[in-house]
């Protein structure tokens, strides 16, 4: 089993030796410009890891991995212009730093070359391949449309935010593993618990995003604390405590999160107050627990020695133990 | 040899079978939109009839036709963002009618849908006709930068210029003929040969847009000349006439073509009439004539039966001799 510390060094330097040198250069400098920004590259690793859960050769795998990771990043782009984000990753989105145009058309481009390095696999796989990755591609796109739902639709129900989150942020998670396990030639039946090993893990990540929302280390995490209550994202947090308030809270809610209240301090104050009040903290944690626990029985029931899944459970505990 | 109007018929049947009824509405419903706006079909016909040339089922061609086609309406989309139209096909465009982020995202889902189409094919030339679609993707996306590159920059050549429509207009039609020849399981030269069938065709076929763009029967064109002066776009006829233009001439043309100038009747009246005194119209339908020629060059080459080319030549014929 490799380690993720040399699965991620074989990673940096792909994505460093990509050239994205072709012309015209308007159109590809924003490209390597965001390949560049840096991130986890958490998708691609998974990628890797399944591969060599297999004992394929992870080279075989590089290239879809890479696409993933192009294809994720397309997404980004996509998803700042759409958010009217003007930072990623402490830098300027590239919609600042160029125009819309420049952007939208960036990211077309790169959706292409996700499809392009998606291609470079091994020919008997390269159909399954393409088959998983774009059905991911399409459940990305619709969980992207019920975040932007959700946005004016007041009766969503935790049932609904789960199956956003899911299609929006688990599916490629999910995905990057079974290409992986695809492209090691695994069984049927191991590649779709992978896929739902990832679903669970992704679901999780996703959770605990929104709690480091509220309840981080402001210092670590390196951003403010309140930034979903500040753009009135209807998070887990947001839902569950609309949920369990009372009627005098659930007033409370609507008060701050109404157009008109404006004092800013006041509003993500006011609202972590109920969310502590609830014991949402306590909830959520307890919450992303059962799915990382789903997570880990699709991980124990797969057919591959013990100790090779080691570095799957290790990259997920870190996931859910990240405290920023 | 399949006729044209039998072609026709089949990809309108698929079209209107295909099923936009997925979730979340709000994605699908502008696809929808996009897809039953209409238009010519030119590529889906182009793909169809490269294939039956080798005498293979068109069956086995039509989803990838289809994708040829979402692809196609998916850049349309994108493409109204980018230039703030208002109108296409008569009717609002997505943006318009729906707002800029459905557009952004509803465009992405179709690039997604366009491989999902394009990799229904038999699977002994998947790879080819994957590897011949992602290229000609990348490439339109790559000539759409060219022309808004050109939007601010002053010394574009004639040849930047064809070299531009080759790639925004010129490869996906000549990608279609490919992939048709392709499902056919045509040898590969001929597949070339109609590759370059297509792209001469298709710079061609720019080439009469920015000619009827001026000189066309406005009732049966469907709008006003000028829209491309109006919009200050450097087509063909522009470069032309300021390489032809003396040095007067050539200040008339800045001083219409300048953002202080804004009385829009006199500005397409006084750049129809450079064009005229510089015989433009005539100019620009040679030039038309040698690429239309430069095609049936490849096309008389190819090595089937001079009989089944005829359907081939018709669209041609008819591209070129449009008159709105």
């Amino acid at each position: 089993m490799l380690s993720t510390e040399y699965i991620h060094s074989v990673i940096s330097l792909k994505i460093d030796e990509l050239s994205f040198n072709r012309e015209p250069a308007e159109l590809y400098e924003p490209i390597k410009y965001m390949m560049n920004l840096g991130g986890k590259r958490l998708r691609p690793a998974l990628c890797l890891l399944a591969c060599d859960l297999y004992g394929a050769d992870i080279a075989e795998a590089l290239n879809p991995a890479i696409g993933i990771e192009i294809f994720h990043n397309f997404t980004l782009l996509h998803d700042d212009i759409m958010d009217q984000a003007s930072m990623r990753r402490s830098k300027e989105t590239v919609h600042k730093k160029w125009n819309q145009n420049v952007a939208i058309l960036s990211g077309d481009t790169m959706m292409a070359m996700a499809y392009e390095y998606m291609m470079k696999t091994p020919e008997k796989v390269q159909r399954q391949v393409l088959l998983a990755f774009n059905q991911t591609a399409i459940e990305v796109c619709e969980g992207q449309q019920y975040d932007m739902n959700f946005e004016t639709q007041w009766n969503v129900s935790i049932e609904d935010y789960i199956r956003m989150i899911r299609l929006k942020t688990a599916v490629l998670i999910a995905g990057s593993l079974k290409i992986g396990a695809l492209i090691g030639e695994a069984p049927r039946e191991e590649s779709e618990k992978l896929y739902k090993f990832g679903e669970n893990i992704g679901i999780a990540f996703q959770l605990q995003d929104d709690l480091l929302d509220i309840f981080s280390d402001e210092i670590k995490f390196g951003k403010k604390n309140g930034g979903d209550i500040i753009t009135n994202k209807k998070t887990f947090l947001y839902l569950k405590a609309f949920e369990l308030a009372d009627r005098k809270k659930q007033d409370e809610l609507i008060h701050f999160f109404s157009p008109d209240f404006t004092n800013i301090d006041e509003k993500v104050n006011g609202v972590k107050q109920i969310y502590q009040q609830l014991d949402l903290k306590n909830i959520t944690a307890t919450e992303i627990k059962r799915f990382h626990q789903a997570a880990m029985v699709y991980l124990d029931d797969l057919n591959v020695a013990g100790t090779s899944k080691s570095e799957l459970r290790k990259v997920a505990d870190n996931l859910m133990n990240r405290k920023y």
